[in-house]
């Protein structure tokens, strides 16, 4: 006798959707995430969807109707509850936007937990566009199967930053003019951490000095070969999962 | 008094040549490079131009005409000889073009010694165009600053990969049936590596037994998140470096 198939099935649509979700709730989407089922998905009523709200996890469900403007779900069981990450925090410097558009997506992917980004004297960027910045993060989650979201906030100065530092917490930054081996320093101060990385061309010395003044703060080095930006962010919190994360 | 001015200026162009560079020599640029330094860069006789060619290092030079299609340099002293770098390779299946491009540029940029594309079952692409990913790795040696470019191959069947695979390397392949952690896994088999990345939806089980049947393969974990080929293959290098490579 064949398996009983899988339901729903592992090609099935996935999709962030506002919460909390639960079981027999119908759902009714519009805009985006409707033209996305209805016109490239091309979904049946009958057909699977996945949903997550980063709230209570991942459920299944199916099409209830597809009109012209809106996609009607009905939510059927709980599939896995809202995945656990590690307390991870990145503060990341601005950059270009294509950069920092990998800078989004890779932190989540890697399961970073909360994402701050930050305006520094040598940024050539000092905006961030909130709701491209979300979309972005939630297509990284949503292709990685992912039912957490990072939580993303909008760009502060460093100065406020570290003001405002939380206690606890320790503040890794990548200091050009070098710091300890990362992943030493990682394995040597477990618990709460915050990943600080500068923008090209580093921090000024003004900078580096407001940083070290800060008790929780630990100087790491990435390596003897200088790093685009982006590449020291996606690199640290890589070393940082393997080092004191859930890997 | 001020200080003397660092010359050649850290701003000045930065270009890979066919070389050997030697102290004298003239240096006759046509082409894309051409077009490069006198277009885009818009410089003149007397400015300095930095070049590598992979072999002697990083040598300081001024321009000494600049044509209507070529750009003459006068080589002057050398700067660095060529860095070493770990002895790491990467062996990434072929992912979607812009993914793989991604993969080609953060390897150059981590430190990678040498790039072995492979094909696998479940790759969407099999051809790679050499002249294009070559420019790609040229291009993010020269942004970092680097003076050794990784040694670059043409695709290859896993089989062929497997077949022909060198006496005293280490493969350690990314299985997302579970491992080894991989920075315990890299600290324990220190020495001559490579790193092997499957393709979206990893490999299937023939390949799985091929790779594991080698006595040489070691299968790493790279986390309980699932992450994209290229995501895999920049994280795996950046623990790698950080475990047993020169960080």
């Amino acid at each position: 006798m064949p398996a009983t198939p899988a339901w729903p099935p592992r090609s099935a649509p996935r999709l962030f959707v506002a919460g909390p979700l639960a079981e027999g709730a119908a759902i009714v989407l519009e805009g985006n995430p409707a033209h996305y089922l209805a016109k490239v998905m091309r979904v049946s009523p009958g057909d699977a969807v996945i949903l997550c709200d980063d709230l209570t996890g991942e459920w299944a469900s199916r099409v209830a109707s597809v009109g012209k403007r809106e996609v009607e779900l009905d939510v059927a069981e709980r599939l896995r509850a809202r995945e656990a990450v590690p307390d991870l925090w990145l503060c990341p410097a601005l950059l270009k936007k294509d950069r920092f558009d990998l800078v989004l997506e890779k932190a989540t992917e890697l399961g970073v937990a909360e994402i701050h980004p930050v305006v520094t004297r040598r940024c050539v960027a000092d905006k961030l566009n909130p709701e491209r910045a979300r979309a972005l993060s939630v297509e990284a989650a949503e292709q990685c199967a992912r039912t957490a979201l990072p939580v993303l906030t909008g760009p502060v100065p460093l100065a406020a930053l570290l003001r405002d530092w939380p206690t606890g917490r320790t503040l890794f930054f990548a200091d050009e003019h070098g710091g300890d081996a990362a992943a030493a320093a990682f394995a040597a101060r477990p618990g709460p951490a915050a990943l600080l990385i500068g923008p090209e061309g580093g921090f000024d010395e003004a900078e580096r000095a407001a940083i070290r003044a800060l008790p929780l703060a630990s100087p790491i080095s990435l390596g003897p070969r200088i790093l685009r930006g982006e590449t020291a962010a996606i690199t640290a919190i890589s070393v940082w999962m393997a080092a004191a994360g859930d890997w």
